[in-house]
């Protein structure tokens, strides 16, 4: 199964429907089934002590699935996340931007599963891992 | 086992650690192992169609379940989120206010967890549903 | 919306169905999106030091969320778990029956959602929470 | 970090510790923070047309995190598991062993993270996927 967009297109449909993410991604890789994305930190991510906060990381993890599935399926701006487990495993660095890797396991015509792992750039531990669940709208 | 913070106490302390929230919080009830919240839901919490983003919602849950247990142990803002599994049902009303009720289900030494449901202001069901385990730092 | 099945209905069902179960369920109470059981604890349940296994506990979580579908929706065999999240946050008391509390918080088309506590019988706080998606075949 | 346990010293402490699981298990390879084992599947794992139960295949991510975790830091019978994310993608094969492949996230002090990914043996792609928290008792 081919992919449907690209990585310019991706951003495109980004920008459309997150204006408020305000530019904060850019793919690094996509392939079928797979996507990495940079997601650039600023002030508004940041928690005391400097780390990034959970609520920036589920962000990541949210965007990069949704971005894996559309790459494949094509913009459907409908899918909708109706199931997220996410683990964080270490602090963040602080100031450094987080690389997330997505696989997606499923894509079926209902749902998609995806696994997410995601990095502080430049440690080679992951500071958290999630695993997402899409509802694909029906034809 | 007393609360160790009141609803003021507990928003004050809210207001140093997380700025970039900007007073969208609000507490509604505060008991022991029980509290409700109020999230303020702005334009920057919106997805196209006027809906409540999955950040947002995970936000609130976050936070909830931060505060919840910061309520029972006094103000350890080095306690972290280390798990999350979230649920999300039904689509939020727009332009609504989010409101979240925590119950925490296990206070212990090392780490303690919280459910939480969100509802959108005035709906019956909700909307999404999350349990957080946090990790309490030892003395 | 009426319930389908009966407890007599359901438990005849499960015995069907889940005949390695061995009559391990017993049906407590039996309302609209909302189902009590008991799950009978022998020796294959438990683990050294007398405690209940996980995978026990996963089970009665499994087949509680499966019944009160079955009884809203009628005996569809079909319906498939596609998701758990549970967290084990208390040990159960050693050959003690378990008791788990179900109320269905989502009953869509396509998808139903299940919130479970676990109890050892005569044990207030709960051993175990769960919640469970199930995937529902289309007519 | 080396291996504490080597796949023999593993096997026979799980027939030691878990009596029940009647030698289900087989160890493929053990590498450290990797673990990969075949569960036997009999007929006490079926569900009605054949297919392996959604509690069987709990039990798999679950005995293997815990002993890829096990062959980390030595036989602790004590460690126990808090939380677990399950997501069911696609149904078993009938009548063929499944295989659990893990990689450990995270081996920290009081916490191990593990992600698993389980197939029927001889297909490609995975039939679930799991991540568990084991809480690792203090020294």
């Amino acid at each position: 199964m081919p992919l449907q967009m690209n990585a310019e297109q991706l951003m495109a449909f980004f920008e459309e429907v997150f204006p408020q993410l305000d530019n904060a991604f850019e793919v690094l890789r996509l392939e079928e089934m797979e996507l990495d994305m940079r997601m650039k930190i600023g002030e508004a991510h940041l928690r005391p002590g400097g780390t990034v906060s959970g609520p920036s990381m589920f962000t990541l993890a949210d965007c990069i699935v949704y971005g894996a599935v559309l790459a494949m399926i094509g913009p459907k701006a409908l899918s909708v996340t109706t199931n997220c487990s996410i683990d964080f495993m270490r602090k963040p660095e602080a100031g450094v931007d987080l690389i997330g890797k997505c696989k997606l396991l499923k894509l079926g015509r209902a749902l998609a599963v995806g696994d997410v792992l995601i990095y502080s750039e430049g440690m080679d531990k992951p500071v958290a891992r999630a695993t997402l669940t899409y509802s694909i709208p029906p034809k």
